[in-house]
């Protein structure tokens, strides 16, 4: 009766029945044992059901379930208010809540669009994106990602964006050798700024890892020079650290790797932890500022039932206590190196299947070999590599021929051991097609 | 530090910090108690903190945080939309999960595009939508949206769609006299079709009532009409049931006062009565049957992380039960004489203030004159009001010049009494402008 997500209708797997988690781990019917070797989707930072959490959540619940946020506050959401921005480093100055990434992601661009408005700049229209990106489903997030089979039949409901080539540098755009270049993948976006500014309201990137659209790496210094064209040119950079936010990548949040500051950055997965839904954007003061007015026309209008409602808010709270108590930074540099080890080995003994791998703080990457012309999402043995894995008690996900491993990053280095062998067992069944 | 929703930044009244919260009652810092007349944005149908919510929560908390729906299921999940498709008298044969009313309201918009795509129909683009409508903040669910504050800035980004005037019986936009009419409201809509039936895809409406937009009522017979206009054309009938479903209009869902069978409905606010985040899209099995392939290019890519978390369901499967066992549809009935009376008496004292009373289910109207011509929802007695019931420890967010009541269900005779006694004062001072 349940439509699941992102999921092909027929001759799919049965969804498997999970009853329970603990830690990395969670629990079908039967008592088995799976790893969660992507965190739910991402989101699982301290594994499932750290105590701290549920005892957060529990204690929330009793004491005020829900009060709208428009004329009304309550202690959880001002406190994680003023915990958000201090663990962005004081960058921003005002959080908007809301329910998932793609919310974030549209305040984000909604505020944008209104920050050159409430100027009286009319002529600001264009977002400038990039072609692997992804930022989530609702149409406008589907505006700004790139064409994929995401929002292929969508196109018609799209507003118009303009794209540039991915940054990513393990198969660089322009063609030069990664690492020893000068950030020239930004050159056409610098080229286009110079002649379209006063049209262009930002440019809107995942930073350091481009997600669902593959696992696509850049360095910190394409964020330095993207914010110096950006600054140069009066446009905005908007930032969605939906996925890398939170220790992902081995910093708090990406952009802090180039020590630049964003206008806006848009939160969620990692905010709670998976405890419950929640979503933030934090805005930087300038452009805060333009809404400071007591016309009515120049408050931004966009508000969800339950924003920043106590319980999600008392659940990103705990989550940052424990990020911090714990030493979660410390935690993603081990699987740092511990999947960059990983990675090389199987390397080593899969040349022929494995094209790159690439690990950044707690994302460890493995792209296979595809022969045939096939969008890469829809890669066939990506079913077959799911079921194998889950057989070994591993739940991965890959996105068509890229395999990658998002664990809590408290994983034990036995689950993470078992994680790389059920991934070697699976690749030795992998050919790769003509 | 919170960037407050749908809020005047300069000289705004500073929000009121709410410290919990209890039966119909909110409390501040100082233990002062406020009737939350307006159920925290229509959605505690049974007040705050009600003991089997609170229990619900909890439990499940311990249990299991998340895991996610692409490829695994879990029992709240499994149970709730087995409860959802029986509370919707099993007109529907899907239940697609999501966060929030604008998400749930977009996924319908993106499977009732994709609908008619699968079936290699591409002339299909075109939504027809109401002008006195609110669907949601979100791009797509503004696009469905009328022309109002909430969408206004952000026209560029909008799709197009055809706009028809709401059907609004207290002020029939085809100068009808109200429930003795022909559904003439509908003929224009009617005529478009008639020529463009081959590009429209879908009616979009809020059935029985449009909330944000100034509470307009309409009969069901207008659902009934349009209903049988949009199948004799072969398009979809969308109905975004965010407020009106869960027994606010006096029904389980508002399209079964007209016994029609809609293609999709829309749910979140009373879904979970406002414990936790949670939304659904209801799907008829004409609809998904045109999904059921094994071509991924006919699945219907869309997904949120958080999408169908054990705590939201576990919350709207003890919504649900209380829903039953404590019989709220009776406590709808009541509390609609009530406040029938409750209005009619003020309009009587008022008759000078009050232009329109008008009382559907667990929703309470009345609507003032206005002298000036400004829009509706920044009419600025509706800030003086809102301070003024404050002070008298009742919670009310006019829609500018619409005053609405919008209670828990099970909310007690005295303190609906107190509400009708704070806008009966706050009355007083209200002059109407020239």
């Amino acid at each position: 009766m349940i439509w699941h997500p992102y999921t092909v209708q027929l001759d799919s797997d049965p969804p498997l029945k999970i009853v329970s988690a603990k830690e990395e781990f969670l629990y079908d019917e039967n008592g088995k044992e799976y790893i969660d070797a992507i965190s739910s989707w991402w989101v699982s930072i301290h594994g499932h059901n750290h105590p701290q959490m549920v005892a957060a959540v529990q204690e929330q619940a009793q004491i005020l379930d829900h009060v709208l946020l428009a004329g009304f506050t309550h202690p959880p959401a001002l406190e994680l208010a003023h915990e958000l921005l201090e663990f962005a480093g004081w960058n921003f100055h005002k959080v908007v809540y809301s329910d998932n990434g793609s919310t974030a992601l549209e305040i984000m661009l909604k505020i944008a669009l209104q920050f050159f408005r409430n100027q009286g700049l009319e002529k600001k229209k264009t977002f400038l994106t990039f072609s692997g990106s992804y930022h989530g489903d609702t149409i406008g997030a589907m505006s700004v990602g790139g064409e994929s089979v995401f929002n292929r039949v969508f196109q018609s409901l799209l507003f118009p964006t303009r794209h540039f080539p991915s940054p990513a540098c393990h198969e660089c755009p322009v063609g030069k050798i990664p690492h020893s270049c000068m950030e020239d993948c930004l050159d056409e976006i610098e080229a286009y700024l110079s002649g379209h500014s006063e049209e262009v309201v930002a440019v809107v990137l995942e930073p350091l890892i481009a997600g669902a659209g593959g696992m696509l790496f850049h360095k910190p210094s394409v964020l330095t020079r993207l914010r110096e064209i950006t600054k140069r040119y009066g446009v905005l950079l908007l930032l969605d650290e939906v996925f890398t936010g939170f220790g992902r990548t081995g910093y708090n949040f990406a952009f802090q790797s180039a020590g630049i500051q964003p206008d806006m950055i848009a939160l969620a997965k990692g905010l709670t932890a998976g405890a419950l839904p929640l979503a933030a954007t934090l805005v930087r003061e300038e452009i805060y500022r333009e809404f400071v007015s007591a016309d009515p026309l120049k408050a931004f209008f966009h508000g969800h039932t339950m924003t920043g409602y106590p319980g999600g808010c008392a659940a990103a709270l705990a989550s940052l206590r424990i990020f911090k108590d714990e030493n979660r930074l410390r935690d993603v540099k081990n699987l740092e190196s511990y999947m960059e080890e990983g990675w090389a080995k199987l390397r080593s003994e899969f040349p022929d299947k494995i094209k790159n791998v690439r690990v950044l703080g707690a994302v460890g990457v493995g792209e296979l070999y595809t022969g045939k012309e096939e969008p890469g999402y829809i890669n066939t043995f990506a079913r077959e590599f799911r079921r194998l894995c889950l057989d070994k008690g591993v739940v991965l996900r890959p996105l068509g021929n890229v395999i990658y491993i998002t664990p809590p990053y408290n994983i034990s280095k036995a689950s993470l051991q078992k994680v790389f062998m059920a991934i070697r067992e699976a690749l030795a069944y992998y050919k790769v097609p003509n």
